[in-house]
């Protein structure tokens, strides 16, 4: 069994790391840190998780056991990078924004500050294992991206590397669930202000727009520009991306159908179909679903994927990350079939 | 009191017709159709009318009464072709689509029938009143749009009439709560199936498409083409319409707000803001949300607009087009107050 | 028109006067405070009143013009009594606790703290005019009862009232829209916690208890004793209380409705029926369903209320008591049909 | 591994055996039927089950292949006794209500027909491992209790076994998720009819009434008698028991605790504590949450369960029962974990 540490255990994404390992073969977590909460039992914040971590009390993160195998680190935007410095651990796998990007000059345009360790930016990798995997294998230390990033870029990645579609000009319009806002009482989400509400936020300037950007540059080596409006949902978890692409050819949809399928062949956690995605089907598990569409009339490509953010959106992908990164099957501890309904 | 009647009252625009006129000064629900449930007390079909309505039955719409000052039909596609030729009445406004489209030609394409009374079409004048109130106004027939089509239109209308986006290349991706699919159960309507979910529907194929494109080209005389993405939110009520456009010039954000606030100045149902839209500030009201946005790094226009779909998407928009057509004030008997939480 | 005041128009009850004066012939709000949002405008903090309220600006209550016909509070605990002693209208109406129970003492064990103005306690009458009628219509000052003392009085007066059931050992189960918690976002009301959730709260001690006890022994005249369990549902509004007691005699089902439909016949707001009673049926009116039932096997009965926790457990109370205090007709202004669905 | 046979795969019971059996390390799934969804792929019809059953198809019920080590029914009420007379596998385990109640009498008065096969009523155990887990271990066929009465069962148990609480006049009163009214579209599920709504249902009748009753009986020997009332939550899944007893002594809330944690202080799935349960921090896990409460004031003992019905109230049971049938660890495949939010 490999020992684990969460620093950030707290939030949504560490509780779902401590769901998702709880059945993990190989997985054992030993160390779950929060500053907020410090002092408190994991199944007092939790009840969701008494059954499984019946004896684990949240702790400042410096209290961590020197020796881990692998480290989590699941903490808001710019808190990463000064405990990284600082860390040991065998593999290092940050869920938060701070080693996402590679141009450090990207993060005072879209984080609004600059970066304190711009130095460990290409130690690195970006964790998105059905792009990048044979960077991750063996990584000691991953970024895992964005839940927006993680869908945009899987729906739309076959097509742009194939150059099937304009790679400029795109636009990724998403939903998602609230628990992407995180655990934090706000007035934004609490429940009265956004059961039976759909509205769109962040306009034009989410901060997941760079890092698709990126992502699809990094994978297809085409200069992309996308125009990213995200939307809240009123439900708990889940993301749907519609991408709008212009066509370069006259591929139908039949032969988009056919570049996506090939190119996820083999992968377990890709399900790629006629069928329109809906985020329900991924209700807890590591699976992405994708289709396409060309509409010769107006002539636009649409691509839509649809994932569980807290899963293969966030946690899930994390652990597929640590799978690789640490040698264990990439498969394991991931659930594949969805909670429903 | 004008006497009024509905054809088609076990559905939700019926039930939300009724609902409205109960609170109308001067409109008075005397007859009340419905082939399906013809027998049954308006108050078993929906307890939430039992106290308004406690004695009206519905009756096969051969029992209407003659001489009505209005009526309403609220029937599926298809449905009122056939029994408008046989109505007498000094208004017929129909909540349908048999009478919104000025070309026969697209029925077939679209609705996947002939049409059945195509002499008829030039009869009814298309019932958005912010765009077209003088053809409304006295009109004997109306055909008032889908619930989509006012959303898009009255969001996309300022900006095309005005030459600031390009006519063609338009995106409109726009999500809505469940009652838009009606009252029946059906596999993809039951909550089981909705609950926590969005998902995508009706790709490049939805209905309400051509009528989008007719009613911008209508109002600004340009070629409107537009690619519609429809998605089904967990919800009620509500659309909101994100719309997607090339700019033809440089207005900057300021200047496309400045254009949307005069189209619509002296609207009593139109809200133009800088905040954006959201579903739940116009669930059970007649009042239609806007807001518009340039991106300059990716060349997009970005117009979003909301309303309920019962109310301004529907029902509410008909009784608007009524009080006009009767000579009643406009706004008489119409909530502008949005039911919040 | 009546010129409102409205002290505490940033909270929830706050709003939906607001919503619903807009549509009363009668009423007109020319003030409204807030302590915490002074300085906003309605619009900004309310979207949703944005088309009927675009001129009012939040201000300390402090600023009241002086010589109002009606003046509504809707406040926190605790907060109306340190106001009440210096206000000047021709009707208070208060919607919080601070004027409801008759004996001080119950105060400190149910509330925490003293009554800080115990003498003006005999110069509120009880705001429920099915019961109190005689006492509101005229009255200078009105305590409008909470949402579930509304409920469970309703469902059960006409049992105890008129000897049918036992008055000690009621069990009073009530599940409450999230709106009852108020606006402020708190970690027990954020969309992530109550979305997909059911649970109790409150046991043993919900505040509501005594009040239900007061007002039904003085409506019946006997010595009420109730355990009352509330629970949350993830849903905007509605209550629905389920009640159970002893029956004193052999009445049959049959026999219970007749008892309790005559008691309301006359009630515009109340639908007796022998149909089980839902809280969707009520969104948005203040209208009141009820139904009872008695079991021989086990010996209880059960009887059933549902209605809107902010209108008529609330705000549309409120106004019902403004409307008998102030000598307008009592439905004015107060939708009966539902919001549906 | 062991061969599984799933009969009644397209509803929502089955659909979570292949849910939780796609994560079980020693069952495999290797037949589906379905007599409504014959022919279709198990992915077509919940694709949430795309990724873990790419290849199985659904089939009648009699292409079962012989020599199963278990056989699961998921079936409508009624279904089963036709069909257990047929079977040969090494375990059944039924989760219908066919095999349930040990007296044949009870079935014509619940369920309104006769018992077809009341001679195989005493070779079915009752599948509460946490009550009657020595019948279960190695047993050739098992009924699993239904969602209520495993819910409402675990609550009481305790108390009434150890004589805390009168047996009689006890009143278990219960909300549930949608999921319990099964798949199929009906009138009173859609989501325009649930959702934002709350509501009684099976006022006096529900048929898990007799089942409570004798699960109770048969656990502490006392002559149970309860009156059930059941309600329908805005939710997917999950059921909260909050259940009414008079206490037999003075055993205050912390002798009630110690008592009911002192049952289950081994149970993995059973977690006892202060904290009033909700249904969210069970959902996709087979866990249990219970508190309870003694008042003083009025003389009620007050116990809350809740759990998700699908899980620990169905499929979860049925595998935890399976498990024992088999042989296999207990806890083999089941998730202790809630998905959270």
């Amino acid at each position: 069994m490999k020992r684990l540490g969460i620093i950030g255990g707290s939030g949504f994404a560490g509780a779902e790391l401590m769901r998702l390992c709880s059945q993990h073969p190989e997985f054992d977590v030993v160390f779950v840190s929060s500053e907020s909460q410090a002092g408190s039992a994991v199944a007092d914040l939790y009840p969701s998780l008494a059954a499984a971590y019946p004896d684990i009390f949240l702790e400042p993160w410096e209290a961590i056991p020197p020796g881990l195998d692998i480290v989590f680190l699941a903490l808001p935007s710019g808190a990463s990078q000064a405990i990284v410095p600082k860390l040991q651990a065998g593999h290092i796998i940050d869920l938060g924004a701070d080693f996402r990007l590679d141009d450090p000059a990207l993060y005072p345009i879209w984080y609004g500050h600059e970066h304190t360790a711009p130095e460990l930016l290409d130690q690195f990798v970006f964790g998105l294992p059905e792009l990048f995997r044979d960077d991750i294998a063996g990584a000691g230390a991953v970024a895992v991206p964005g839940c927006y990033v993680t869908t945009a870029s899987l729906t739309l990645a076959p097509l742009v590397h194939a150059g099937l579609v304009e790679p400029r000009g795109i636009v990724v319009d998403a939903a998602s669930g609230v628990s992407g806002a995180g655990r934090t009482a706000q007035p934004n989400t609490t429940f009265s202000t956004v059961d039976e509400n759909f509205t769109a936020y962040g306009l034009l300037t989410h901060r997941h727009t760079p890092e698709m950007e990126m992502a699809l540059k990094r994978h297809s080596g085409a200069g992309v520009e996308i125009l990213f409006t995200p939307h809240l949902a009123p439900m708990n978890r889940g993301i749907l991306a519609t991408c709008y692409a212009r066509p370069t050819g006259t591929e139908n949809t039949d032969a988009l159908l056919d570049t996506m399928s090939a190119a996820y062949a083999d992968e377990p956690f890709v399900v790629v179909s006629e069928a329109v995605p809906s985020t329900k089907a991924t209700l807890g598990s590591n699976t992405v679903h994708l289709t396409v569409r060309r509409d010769d009339r107006t002539g636009w490509v649409v691509a839509i994927g649809a994932l569980d953010n807290l899963v293969k959106g966030a946690s899930g992908q994390a652990i597929q990350c640590a799978n690789l990164a640490s040698g264990v099957s990439e498969t394991a501890g991931l659930p594949i079939a969805g909670v429903y309904p």
